[in-house]
């Protein structure tokens, strides 16, 4: 999902009540990003608190090249990493995933073995395959056994993008509300739905719903859904000893569109870049009672805070060893504080920009190749920034393109090399980034081999369901990143 | 200002808390549209509840041009037009314009010999001549006489951007407004601030105040000004039977970006195009205990609207000698029904594009000529739609391009002529189009003949001041608009 795709942000057919709700009754976030343009990497930085470059979650194969999980990757969460989860165990907590995990689907990558306490969902995108044969459909598990399979036992259709499996991850996560509510322990809850990736679904009463197609029908199914999660906490009569927050793993997937990408508002671009379009997330935090409805917040935020933020809340401190890039929105959301902290870009394993207040500098600018962009693969469909949307990679690190983004949100002009403004801008940035990039020690690198032989033939639990395949034989490669 | 630049439809600043304020407690449109990609036919229609190409506002000097009221031009509002205030008039009404007038400003065009009782504004636009030498700055009227004239009386700085004018005219509102309490007379404002055009201005209390820069604190002054006059009607005890009304009169222009330029959202192009961007106007209805607290309405809306929407809350009917384009939106307003009603998009003597429903067909395309955009003149930057934001003007009338405005409000995908869709769509819209343009009876053009003579030399008032300047000799030739 973008930016732009609530109703609260600007989407023009307005069609997410729910969500809108939640924002005027909490705060709403203008200023948010993910810590990747892509998936795996900002779940990883979500779970970790910490850049995808540290904790294992990208690529060195090439220069600046969005990896991630798909079936055929050998890597995945290292043991080294603190997930959420793990601590969140200390304080009592029972922790819960529903939907996509993504961080490895390999045994010893398994959401229970880093924290989790339940599972409904799956490790891997239901993009495809779709049939089972040449590749393994991918599985869902509930906890530690799958119990079926993607397009077989859950059916997605790809015709009608019919599917109830908003429906069952919605279901999933009320019956764990209300069974921690009834042994009064805490929870922490991963709502992780991803209804809106292609390909796009939604279950058969909202199919048709929405002025925007069928991704509109999938945003109105999360939205509704939501909905019924925060009444059912208000039901239950916990919502003032919940802390809800709502956001993004990504922009919206612009390739994907007119019928199946979401809007990224009036942002650059989207998945997949470092432009505004591709990090800035939809973002909302609620909790009646403690949060002042109706408020807004500039507060430079990432999906990492909700690490930091949620071990604040259950009165934890973050790891002392090793470096957490979250931090503690607490005072932003409040007492209104406004924390200053820079906002990195990266992809891969390059520092693409960063944002320092209303500034942001590109040091390296990149939407896809010429090779890629000439089979129709745009990530920027109808927008062309003369040096800025490149289709090479560009370098810009001694004279970082600069954007001020409260006079050019959508980066479309950069300021000229010779302002004073320019000059004084780039002084601070500069400082920040020197900062950030002697100190940082990168992790591992996760992503960078790939083997058929690991895909998910044969997961835990498919001998009961007669659902094995035989794999083939390890051929482990380097994975083939093309942008 | 452009349908991206409040708060409510997502301007990510969001630094409009009176206006977001007023949708929350009325409704927001959020398919409201102009009549004209620019400001005096546009002001024509609002006020003659008639398109451009009927009430005269249009040139005929060359296909689908932009053409407006600058200082030389001949021609303005004709007698024959019955203007809002000239009709409320017969109910008792008391009218009062404040700000640009735009209709023309040669004696018989004189707001107050078209039904205004008061005046205090302009009648051109406050962009130039700035020295009052070669050419004749423009003059300031209270009522029947000029009172001083701009960057002479009324200062804007160009260099900071520094003018109160947005005070002086709230100041004016505020005090008609009360004046119209106390001798209980019913009143109608048309409250026309153009801070937002460049250049751009504010006062000193708001400059520097805003993330977006200049044009940011005009609209923080706009929004200020706005909510300064919601709270007087409140506190005259006069808001439950006051209907008020907020919207633009074109698009954001995008040439005076960043420094000057607005937000059209994720809408294609901005200000001079018939794309969304150049037409989709932010649209907010008040009348507490009236209009339902929070509504949105997806009622197709056009600023001829208010014409017979007014007319309906004054008890009287529109003129039925002529065609009138505007509707009553009271039973959209007041009972949240959806009238349907088609959108038409002129571009001078042109219908470049018709809404019908959420399907908008393009009958024409241009955005400029090859030679203006190669002089930098860009109406839409860093946006580009292969076919769509053509640079020559392009004739689509017997396969027009069509979009659907829900899964692409960007105008960025046409349907595919070869497509069932498009075939049920257009079937629909021909039917409307054929119609409108069978029975369009065409004004006189208004806007075709030019006369330095005829500028703000000498107007009315200008003896008493000592500004009376000496016209040069009559010579009439056919403006020229270059797009």
């Amino acid at each position: 999902m973008g930016w732009g795709d609530l109703g609260a942000f600007g989407e023009p057919s307005k069609e997410t009540p729910n969500l809108d709700q939640m924002a005027s009754e909490g705060m709403l976030f203008l200023d948010f990003y993910t810590a990747s343009p892509l998936c795996s990497p900002s779940r990883a930085a979500l779970l970790t608190g910490r850049l995808p470059v540290r904790n294992g979650f990208y690529t060195t194969n090439a220069h600046a090249r969005n990896a991630y999980t798909p079936q055929d990757i050998v890597g995945g969460i290292p043991d080294s990493e603190l997930l959420l989860p793990e601590l969140l165990k200390k304080a009592g907590y029972v922790n819960k995933i529903v939907g996509k995990w993504h961080l490895g689907h390999r045994p010893q990558f398994h959401p229970l073995k880093h924290g989790f306490d339940e599972w409904f969902g799956s490790p891997n995108c239901h993009f495809g395959p779709f049939d089972n044969r040449a590749l393994p459909n991918i599985p869902v598990y509930r906890d530690w056994e799958m119990i079926g399979r993607y397009y077989e036992d859950f059916k997605i259709d790809l015709k009608t993008g019919e599917a109830n499996l908003t429906q069952i991850y919605l279901q999933e996560a009320l019956d764990f509300i209300s069974k921690q509510q009834a042994s009064q322990q805490p929870f922490f809850l991963y709502w992780a739905i991803d209804a809106t990736h292609a390909p796009v679904y939604a279950s058969k009463q909202f199919l048709g719903t929405s002025q925007r197609g069928l991704y509109g029908d999938a945003v109105r199914e999360i939205d509704d859904s939501v909905g019924k999660i925060l009444h059912h906490l208000q039901q239950l009569g916990i919502s003032e000893n919940t802390f809800v927050f709502f956001t993004s793993d990504n922009g919206a997937a612009l390739i994907s569109a007119p019928k199946q990408g979401g809007s990224n508002g009036r942002f650059l671009c989207g998945k997949q870049t470092t432009f505004e379009g591709g990090m800035r997330e939809p973002a909302i935090a609620w909790w009646p009672g403690h949060i002042p409805a109706g408020g807004v917040s500039h507060q430079l935020g990432n999906v990492m805070d909700l690490f930091t933020t949620s071990l604040s809340l259950a009165g934890l401190q973050p790891p002392s060893d090793r470096q957490i890039d979250g931090i503690d929105l607490l005072p932003a959301i409040l007492q209104g504080k406004l924390i200053d902290r820079p906002i990195f870009y990266y992809r891969g394993n390059e520092m693409m920009a960063v944002r320092v207040g209303l500034y942001k500098a590109h040091y390296w600018t990149w939407s896809n190749s010429w090779e890629e962009y000439s089979k129709g693969i745009d990530f920027c469909p109808g927008q062309n920034v003369s040096g800025v949307t490149t289709h090479t990679q560009e370098e810009h690190t001694t004279l970082p393109l600069l954007f001020h983004l409260g006079r050019d949100p959508g980066e479309k002009y950069p300021l000229s090399f010779a302002s004073d403004e320019y000059q004084r801008a780039m002084e601070q940035l500069s400082v920040v980034v020197q900062q950030h990039q002697v100190t940082l020690v990168p992790g591992e690198p996760q992503l960078n081999v790939c083997d058929k032989a690991v895909m998910n033939w044969s997961p835990p639990g498919c001998e009961k369901l007669g659902k094995c395949l035989q794999p083939p034989e390890s051929d482990p490669k380097k994975c083939f990143w093309p942008h």
